[in-house]
């Protein structure tokens, strides 16, 4: 099945889903995203994601193009064109196409890009890695300054992505001045007994809206969230590990360097977060 | 006149120069580029400019899709198709289409998108801005640590330009730990008596291709080149100061941070430098 894809206005079989290549996103890098799952038909945290998005923008001096009942109406639409049950929505906002290329922003008569568009991932939320966790190493972090930044300036993630792939792991760590900042996608934890610990919110790593439910519903549960540096050896040392990101959910990481977390297996708290995680997402899914 | 665009093969109205939402130049920032001037027709330092492509795409495992002779045989034409006199020709080339998006990079089947166009300039080498010189602020370097491949992730460099243009100068200067790495789109260096002073060569500064002939030439006219670190406080005491780029060429800095350079007014050793270069690139000029 052909997918239909959102560009600036119109619903597009995707293969004819284009954009100039004098636009912002394709020169420059100068665009943002957000990435919603969908369970069941239903979109997770989506509120969340419009909050970010917004900030993202703003961060950016750039216009939000949409309100967020016209982002909402344009993810169910892509939903519903293309039957997803389980999956993501890609979004992405650029700086729009001047017509040329130039350092320098455009006027205001330039107006963003929006591309959308769906990836249907049956079974998302039963991934069976869940009940084997990931493994992971420690590289260095070496992207730019502003990571709280949602912006497409990936390449380095993805540089990240393939030296785990070649070191026959599932994903790395990013590793900044001896302390993890986050993974290539997604926000990063250690367990120690009934405390989580992961880095405080800064410019250092993304604002994850997985995270901040993930930490939310773990106070709820009376675990003890510390929102602080942890080191590569420490987390090592943990009892359990994991990961969060809007697709991966809560995902235990059960190796780090080579070195076993906890068991080598999947803990106590993490599983229950991600339950816990899945449930309480499923039902406010909008 | 419509730009007659170079996308994939074809040459296109500029109206329909396209790539797919899916071209990872777009969705990762996965891609590298270059720049090269056109004066009197002619490609400026062509070879330049296919030695550090070359480099660009192989720090990034990606293939180059085009022999030297046929990225030559390219741009000629679209200097031809275009009538080009002055000017400049922006080539880009990123890492494909897989058709969806992930982290990990395609494999081989994927094969490179390229795109080049033409920005007419005329009379390029002959900027007024040349005889007064240009004013910098100076403002932290947050970009990631692989700014020797010269990738289209240009967002924090484009920022920059809009911090000067608010701060009513031209330009801006990153500077790291206390020194000062290279210019928003250039390399840049200060000058005392004989000496020119320029951060040497690393993953910290793009691998100008201009530099390098810049500094060749200067050695050739007996004056002093120093590779090594230099702050904002030295470059306000400089007699002189300047950038390059393959487009600016030479080009007289005379303030930094509202402090005046030497007088304040292009100095000799600059004006002499800019004239050197375009005299023997214009020479060999292909």
């Amino acid at each position: 099945m052909t997918r239909t894809v959102y560009v600036n206005g119109d619903y597009l079989p995707e293969t004819e889903a284009k954009v100039s290549v004098f636009d912002r996103g394709f020169l420059m890098a100068d665009g943002v995203y957000e990435v919603t799952s969908v369970l069941g038909g239903k979109l997770i945290d989506f509120q969340g994601h419009c909050v970010r998005l917004a900030r993202s923008l703003s961060e950016l001096d750039m216009t939000n193009p949409m309100t967020d009942a016209e982002w909402l109406a344009m993810h169910r639409e892509l939903v519903a064109q293309n039957g997803i049950q389980d999956g993501m929505i890609y979004l992405q906002v650029t700086r729009g196409n001047p017509g040329d290329r130039d350092f320098a922003f455009p006027g205001p008569d330039v107006t963003p890009t929006v591309v959308a568009f769906t990836q249907a991932k049956p079974g998302l939320a039963e991934n069976p890695q869940a009940a084997i966790g990931i493994r992971v190493i420690s590289i260095p972090d070496i992207r730019w300054g502003r990571r709280d930044i949602k912006t497409v300036q990936l390449l380095y993630p993805s540089m990240g992505k393939m030296m785990a792939k070649k070191a026959g792991v599932d994903d790395a760590w990013f590793v900044e001045e001896g302390h993890v900042t986050e993974g290539t996608s997604n926000n990063a934890y250690i367990v120690k007994g009934n405390r989580i610990i992961t880095r405080p919110l800064s410019s250092d790593i993304l604002h994850g809206i997985t995270r901040a439910a993930v930490l939310r519903f773990a106070a709820e549960a009376q675990m003890v969230v510390e929102e602080r540096l942890f080191t590569v050896e420490e987390a090592k040392q943990a009892d359990e590990a994991f990961i969060s990101s809007a697709s991966a959910f809560v995902m235990p990481v059960v190796e780090l360097d080579g070195a076993q977390i906890g068991t080598g297996k999947p803990g106590k708290l993490v599983p229950r977060l991600r339950e816990i995680y899945l449930e309480e997402m499923r039902k406010a899914a909008i």
